[in-house]
């Protein structure tokens, strides 16, 4: 099967994409002219897919359901009661309703993780997105509950990898230091090396974690990673708001990949990731949304103006995190951080792309693309969707979408008010 | 002419909305069941057009045309040597780029401040939106210029408000204490008094603002305007990041409206106006775009999450500037600033409406409308836009949309490059 998308603008001229199978097989002057399905791409762009590093994507059934409250509130009284009572086809159709609002904001690959996560894939694989699932792993720090949950996550990882597509990869999520023991995140970490899994979890995201820390490992969050030995190219450390400078070396000189969530840590008053020091030391920074329960959205857009503006707020300099560097953070920042072959257009990429629909009026007058993508787009820029060489939207239509709409809406009104 | 809102959602029940003229003339059972023209509101919610109370709309012909500067570099190097080589045609098409763009985000008033404004009443006039407009007028704090700009204003003022439509309203803009001499402000302020006009200006924006007065004037900037006497209700003041408590006071004691900028104050590092503040004083706060080249859209619903979450963050408190206080900021807030009789939906208030397509996925599940709209949505969840009594968009469809685009693009590329 191949794909041509013809006179589309990318970076500044105009040319042609061809695909092939799954990978962009050439661009500009060695596109083929023919192809099994060509895109006229006259009056949009074409930019990689949007990488989303950190989310709880079923999360989006809990959406509007408590805002507004102090986290430990929000979690307690609002957010545990009700994952209390999620059911495995609540996750399916909270999957599918998140990777439909992915698909129309321009995101082709997300990093997920909370539970019945074998549902997720199902739901993944159907709907035509790249992403690596983790099923959120929370022992209370109890070794013993953690040994009986090692068995349960090692059956959901199999379920995971063998839903059927090389879309979808599995990967290991011990919730954080504070809800995992010590001899559960030894284990992860044994996993990781043999398998090759990568571990994704929260780290130093509010300043009481790193309080708490301090108190009970008697070390920084930081620190105490290094000590369980899993600090590693292999570690994806979702939010890191409160890091010292030394712990930033660390996570440098290990290879770490961190995902910056910018709309969550404000949305909680979390704290702001030190970005600046992050960049300067070379450690690798992606862009999450973090789950739709705490955003409370998943457009990757939205997100880079949060990012950058974030972090000008936060550091009183307006020069800081410009839109060059938070457009590559969502793209092949992403890509690097998943170790996907995806974030970049060009010849023997993965076919990841999204087109942007250029005659919009706040797209215009078009002075910098990637400045009107930070600052003045939203998800609804996005015209076209392609993902792994096959077309997901067009026209902004994504198959069958009312339905998903539809059927994820009555889960969350069920889930809201079971007993 | 009537026009009639069928079966449409409005604070949770479905009801039928009934506009006679520019008015709303009944909602619910009161409604006729004929009009003119009838709207199906099914899988629609109703609110109130959005109020935008401190914008530079034309400015959209720079947007994305120099970000990532300093303030000051910003302004001098970039922005004000465009501004120089505006013609009286770019404001007009740069004016129907941003109306247009406003359209399609439910917006249907603004505050407006920029250049030839002659030439924004006519675009305003010809889009179909409400709108409040003052020249900017700087006299580099020179008393004899000023003399000779304020009869420039007296014609300008004429214009406006000759311009035909009852929609349109001028203003006078003095655009700050550090560009605008005494003497002239005091001109203002007397103009204000005989002829009732709203003035609207900048005020404490910068912490450099606040150490310039205080140096200049030996004052504080409230205490400045209070010795000139321009406290009162008929002063809208944007910005306001950098306040002491006794001029919150101030403010409130004398009904002063602050127009609350937040995106614009993010990406200039500006500063945190002091919501938690203003509020518990009585101080009527209502939200702004500013400008779309410090901004860079004039989406209100997205303003209205930077609105919640920057004063989340800064506070560190993740119950302040909830979604209902900044959905009223909004709408019936921006009302109250300008003087309107628009911003809710009830008998006998301006026939200014948004119709919110309710079947997005973003906008479910529907725990709760306001949290969706504030956290969830951006511009592109409005469906329909009634502004006046008459209906601007339909199906997200503006008539002439295209060839508006055009032009507006055309005249930025042209002004970026003029010598």
């Amino acid at each position: 099967m191949s794909l041509l998308i013809k006179d589309v603008r990318l970076e500044g001229a105009t040319t042609s994409i061809y695909i092939e199978g799954n990978t962009i097989a050439a661009v500009g002057g060695k596109a083929r002219v023919e192809a099994d399905t060509v895109l006229d791409g006259k009056g949009k762009a074409a930019i990689p897919g949007f990488v989303n590093t950190h989310t709880h994507a079923a999360m989006a059934l809990l959406r509007s359901y408590a805002d507004d409250l102090p986290l430990q509130e929000w979690l307690e009284k609002a957010i545990w009661p009700r994952e209390a009572k999620i059911e495995p086809e609540d996750i399916y159709w909270g999957t599918k309703l998140a990777c439909l609002e992915m698909i129309k904001g321009g995101t082709t690959t997300f990093n997920d993780m909370y539970f019945h996560m074998d549902q997720a894939a199902r739901a993944v694989k159907e709907m035509g997105l790249r992403a690596v699932l983790s099923e959120g792993f929370i022992d209370n720090r109890d070794a013993d509950l953690g040994q009986q949950l090692l068995k349960k996550q090692g059956s959901i990882l199999k379920k995971i990898e063998g839903v059927g597509t090389d879309r979808v990869k599995a990967a290991l999520g011990p919730h954080s230091l504070y809800t995992v023991s010590r001899e559960s995140l030894q284990a992860m970490k044994e996993l990781s090396d043999t398998k090759g899994y990568l571990v994704h979890f929260h780290l130093a995201e509010t300043k009481r974690e790193v309080e708490d820390c301090l108190s009970e490992q008697g070390m920084r969050p930081v620190k105490y990673v290094e000590s369980l030995g899993l600090l590693s190219r292999q570690l994806l450390a979702a939010h890191c708001c409160w890091l010292e400078p030394d712990e930033v070396d660390l996570l440098a000189r290990d290879g770490v990949r961190v995902s910056y969530c910018p709309v969550s840590n404000m949305n909680l008053a979390a704290g702001a990731m030190p970005y600046r020091a992050l960049r300067e030391a070379g450690v690798l920074v992606s862009l999450g949304t973090d789950g739709p329960a705490s955003n409370n959205n998943l457009d990757m857009l939205e997100s880079m103006k949060f990012a950058a503006l974030l972090q000008k707020f936060a550091s009183g300099d307006p020069t800081v995190a410009p839109a060059s560097e938070v457009y590559e953070m969502a793209t092949l920042g992403g890509a690097r951080a998943l170790g996907l072959d995806c974030g970049l257009i060009e010849e023997g990429r993965l076919a990841d792309i999204a087109l942007i629909d250029l005659r919009r009026a706040e797209l215009n007058p078009a002075h910098d693309l990637k400045s009107l993508l930070v600052y003045s787009a939203h998800g609804n820029v996005v015209d076209t969707v392609i993902c792994d060489g096959q077309v997901l939207m067009k026209g902004r239509r994504v198959p069958g979408e009312a339905e998903i709409v539809r059927r994820a809406a009555e889960a969350g009104q069920s889930l809201a008010s079971r007993e």
